[in-house]
């Protein structure tokens, strides 16, 4: 199809709509409903499932906030595991953290690997790295039958629906814990607070029983339903917010900045409050 | 009419889509179309020229955030106008500051005024406050005609089109700085980093070269395009990044607290560039 509009509805009664020039790729695999698109405004995105994923165009603020914030966070991240992703943009900005010798990715849909290579070149680039390791496998199943193995462990998984539902249980978040070294970090993304309220206190409130350093941040992304997007950073040792100025190193981004790391956890009142 | 799906297209290509119950008011004004409707996302929503303007239950963000950033950064605000704003939001948030003794509100439709008072009255509700004074006038004229009045001024308007095309010319902003006492301080709503890039360096140019401070900061609106909102304060002496601690009285609210205060100022890197 070309030339038509498509609308997600991000809730039941409000959504955005946008205009697409030409479908790209539809395909329901094994998991859940794939879509590649041209759109008029965002460049090529990928829905599952009917819900905006990333584009062309605003990626850089969910993959540079996912992937810096815990990164700068550790003092020296060696091993960083991604939990889905599977477009490859989390990927992409772990790499550009020296100290990381490997990256993991396990994502449990290989199409979405392989239609993000075709379509989104300039986010799933970095996939072929020899310092990047590649499993199409169930994130729940991996982090169940890891231990003591990673610095830093990133979810980025769709909303708890379909493939995604366990990764928002508390025994993933046990599991993490169990699969991070006694160091390390985890960081998942949790929704809007907007619509999703409840969610990010319900995350907020079993992560902290697990990690004695739980912290909520933001970032604007104009494609997520209400452009307040939240991010859930549990840590073992290291505060987010006590990092060493000279950590910092160099780094070329569009949206994360140093000052930007700690501003990030300066919650809205409303939003403050549901982490309380 | 009843039971519809409103859509408003922020650019050519890309909008937001809702659910509105029913119409509860429509009128071509002298200066624009107002429409009123009862949202099933949003609550009652006022929209001027087809664009939202602002809802039950996302406005307290931009109204405390453009009356409480300069009124705090002011250590003794006591006369302070609002141009545009005829909703009453800016205005309710002024009033919780008791330094201040009168409000003046200066809105060039006063239909705005009256639907608004019928239709928000949260919202509007401290319009017949006896500290506030309500003139149905052209902003721009009002401007032009006072003097070393004011210690804060504050630009509620809708987007540069229509009645608001000259609340974002250099002689409008060289205005507000005659209008304004020897410390005062101005804000303007100054739209949106993904859409309107333009015209936020634009606006931070020609208020640079007015005030000595010019700084811009962002809040987070659902309605509003991509939700990252921007606000340019141009300031003769006092710095919002340099306010004492101790000016910060307790407040009520759902969005500002002082810690938002300053970090509403760091900038994601992409829209910083637009401020150099």
């Amino acid at each position: 199809m070309a030339g038509f509009w498509f609308t997600e509805k991000q809730t039941e009664n409000f959504g955005i709509t946008m205009k697409i020039n030409r479908t790209l790729h539809t395909e329901q695999t094994d998991f859940q409903k794939l879509e590649m698109a041209e759109t008029a405004e965002w460049g090529n995105m990928l829905f599952l499932d009917g819900m905006v994923m990333t584009s062309q165009k605003d990626e850089f603020v969910y993959h540079e906030m996912v992937a810096h914030v815990p990164l700068f966070t550790h003092p020296n991240p060696e091993k960083v595991l991604v939990v889905g992703g599977g477009d490859g943009g989390v990927i992409r900005e772990v790499l550009k953290h020296p100290s990381v010798k490997k990256a993991v990715l396990v994502e449990i849909d290989g199409k979405v690997i392989e239609y993000s290579k075709r379509y989104l070149p300039e986010i799933a680039g970095e996939l072929e790295n020899e310092r990047v390791e590649v499993k199409v496998d169930d994130g729940f199943m991996h982090i169940a039958q890891s231990e003591n193995e990673y610095d830093v462990i990133m979810v980025d998984s769709t909303e708890p629906v379909g493939p995604a539902v366990n990764l928002f249980s508390k025994g993933f978040y046990a599991g993490i814990s169990k699969a991070l070294k006694e160091d390390g970090i985890f960081v998942a993304q949790t929704d809007n607070p907007w619509f999703k309220a409840d969610l990010i206190q319900t995350v907020q409130r079993d992560v902290k029983e697990i990690f004695p350093i739980t912290k909520l941040y933001t970032a604007n992304i104009p494609t997520y339903p209400s452009g307040l997007w939240t991010f859930t950073l549990g840590s073992k040792q290291h505060d987010p917010l006590q990092v060493d100025a000279e950590r910092f190193h160099e780094i070329d981004t569009k949206y994360y900045t140093k000052e930007l790391h700690s501003a990030a956890f300066v919650l809205p009142k409303f939003v403050k409050d549901l982490t309380e």
